[in-house]
Formats: structure tokens, C-alpha cells, sequence
């Protein structure tokens, strides 16, 4: 399956060519990829922030470890899950889908006051989880994405998620960064993982099968 | 690219034909992009369990509000995440990628102390947090996966975990189910869902460029 190669292709960049730029096509198609994945009840609860602009990535780089590639890529992809959900949130979704489709049934709107009397009652706290979650699922389609463009990709966990959503004005629009992902192409000699073999646990550690 | 097209033909679906089983090899493809996506430090922090087993499969769908997607698909995955993170978690998988790639070095050394001084240390549901959101990764792989090997999948989040890690005796392996996926093929006629047109926030409303 293609699928594998490209996986198999793909590794966490350690350094990136800063001489070569990532075409917007390319990008946008990564992008799209989040769009199009599954996300629980349909309701993607995330968004992507493309940032090219060179001083607020320099500003982010600072704040995550000083990881090179936030700068040496061109495009750094924020991914960012929504602080909580409301019922304006809920609504939005359900009522945008009855747009779409022309229509609605008795079982869509009891499933849409099924969310509405359970997840806006909730912990703020546990709702961003459970969104930090549908956006590892984009998050993930994004990486893949990537391989399927030839293009290298990041992903970091590994940032001050606070100060990021001051830099980029997260808060306001109750957002919350959960990761980060510089787009570019890989400069090989300068990048020590690149030589080394790809590690996964071995499938009869990985997988059980009860038949 | 051929990825977006995939994610466009997939879709949750709501009706499996029971007549119809998915062979082995497409399975094991399936769960290898589980194995292969990317994680947090590389540590694989979850498993996957492959339930065949027709009266296991019963039970879940009895704690899963009754999905007949479990049992009338021919395969279920359970993506199972570790309860906590632990010293000799992080040790086995730092050991294990030393014997791969034949050898270490100081850098890789550093990381695994600053690993085994912050995460063991952290509150359990914290690290299970963290592994989830891991899992979520390699579930969205396994979803991809499928469609392009033309199988059919429901993600799902609607069950209890604790009941499903009870039948599936996960909690003395440390692991918590955090999704299922079910897999077969969609019985066109019964599902309420092909029919719709797939509803996806508009591009406008999901991506901010900071140029």
C-alpha cells in the first residue's frame, strides 16, 4: 500500500533548508487534509494557523526550544482545538449541516440535543481534551499529507502552548495550541536522524488479536 | 493527491454487510499505519487489539450503545492507550531503539534522563492524556489506511471504556480504550449516511494565514 511507503518515507526533520520554500499548493493540500478527517460527532472542533510571516515564527521559535525548524521551513502549521464547547459552537455545526444537505430529521436534531445537554455542562478542561484529541486526528493527516507531497514536516509537541497563543491571539478566539508543524525540505547533512533507521515497537508488541 | 481523494470517498459508515469479511492481509496493512505513525518521542505510547472473536465482539457492542457496525463488520480494533507512563516504559523503548540502530550516544542519553526525571513524575491521568491524544494519531492513520485499501470503518468514541477494558482485560496490561474501530463493508442499501453529502466547516472558517 502506498500508504506505508509514504510513512516509511517520512521522519521527524531535524534540520531543514531554509533556501527552499514549500509551494502553496502543497500546503494548502496539507491543510485540506485536516479539513477532510473524521473528527467525533463531526463537529472539528480545531483550526489551523499557516504562519509564514518570518518574525512571528522567529518569536515562536524562542518559545518552543529554539527548535530550528520553525524558521529554517517556510510554513509552520499551528494546530489549535477550541478551549471548550458551547452550545453556539454545537449549533453552528448542526445548523451549517442542514445548510449543506438541504434538510434535517428527527434523529439529527435529538442527536444535536443529546451534545447540547451533555458537552456544554462539562469541565471546560475536559472538553479541550477531548477536542486536543480530534486534532491530533487532523494533526496526523497533515503529516501524512505532507509525505504524500514530498514534503518534510516536524511535528512538535515540544512548546510553551500558553505563550504561543499570545503570539498568534489564540485566546480571544478560545483557541488553544496542542501542536506545531513546520512544512519545508530536508538539508541532509546537517540532519542527524536522518541516517538512522526508523524505530516502531515490533508487531507482536504492538498489536493483540483475539480471534 | 490521492490522499485527499481517499478522505473524500470515506465516511462513518452506519450499515456493514455482516456477508462480507475483510481478508487478513488488508488488516494487517491497516494496523501497520497504526504502528508506523508518528508519536510523541517515538514512544508508542498504546496498542491495538484486533477482536474477531464473534461473542466478544457481541459484548462491546452491548457497552457501545448497541453499534451494530461491531458485529456486523468482521473485524474490530480497539486502540488501547497506556494508563501512565513509566520508567521502565520509556527505558524499554530507549533500550530497544539503541539495539536497532546499534549503538547510542550522548544527546539520546540526555533525552531519555529528561524523559524518565519529568514524565513518571507527573499525575497518571495527565500521562494518559497525553498517550490518548498519541493513539488518536495512529487511529486517524488506521482510517486512512483503510480507505485506501477500499475497506469500510466507523470511528467511534460512543462506549464505555472501563467496561470494554474489563471484557478485553486490559486494565492488567495498563492500557485504556480510548476508540474503536470497526471494519468491513457498507451495505449501501441499509445506511442512512452514504447517501449525504460529507459537511466540512468551509475553508475560510478553519484556516487563518499570518503572512
Amino acid at each position: 500500500m502506498e500508504l506505508l511507503d509514504k510513512l516509511n518515507w517520512r521522519y521527524a526533520t531535524k534540520k531543514m533548508d531554509p533556501a527552499q520554500a514549500v509551494p502553496q499548493d502543497k500546503v494548502d493540500r496539507i491543510v485540506e487534509a485536516a479539513r477532510l478527517a473524521p473528527t467525533s460527532s463531526g463537529l472539528q472542533p480545531f483550526e489551523v494557523i499557516v504562519v509564514t510571516n518570518a518574525e512571528l515564527r522567529a518569536k515562536v521559535r524562542a518559545v518552543a526550544w529554539n527548535q530550528a525548524q520553525i524558521t529554517d521551513g517556510s510554513h509552520l502549521l499551528v494546530f489549535a482545538a477550541w478551549d471548550n464547547y458551547t452550545p453556539e459552537r454545537i449549533n453552528q455545526m448542526f445548523d451549517y449541516t442542514n445548510q449543506v444537505r438541504g434538510g434535517t430529521n428527527d434523529g439529527w436534531e435529538a442527536y444535536r440535543q443529546k451534545l447540547l445537554a451533555s458537552y456544554p455542562g462539562r469541565d471546560a478542561q475536559v472538553n479541550f481534551e477531548h477536542a486536543a484529541r480530534q486534532a491530533y486526528i487532523g494533526f496526523g493527516a497533515s503529516v501524512i499529507a505532507a509525505s504524500f507531497e514530498g514534503v518534510d514536516s516536524t511535528p512538535m509537541e515540544g512548546f510553551d502552548p500558553a505563550a504561543v497563543d499570545d503570539l498568534l491571539g489564540l485566546k480571544a478566539r478560545g483557541l488553544r495550541s496542542v501542536t506545531l508543524l513546520p512544512l519545508g525540505y530536508r538539508q541532509a547533512e546537517g540532519d542527524w536522524l536522518v541516517k538512522l533507521e526508523k524505530v516502531r515497537r515490533p508487531r507482536d508488541q504492538f498489536v493483540t488479536e483475539l480471534n
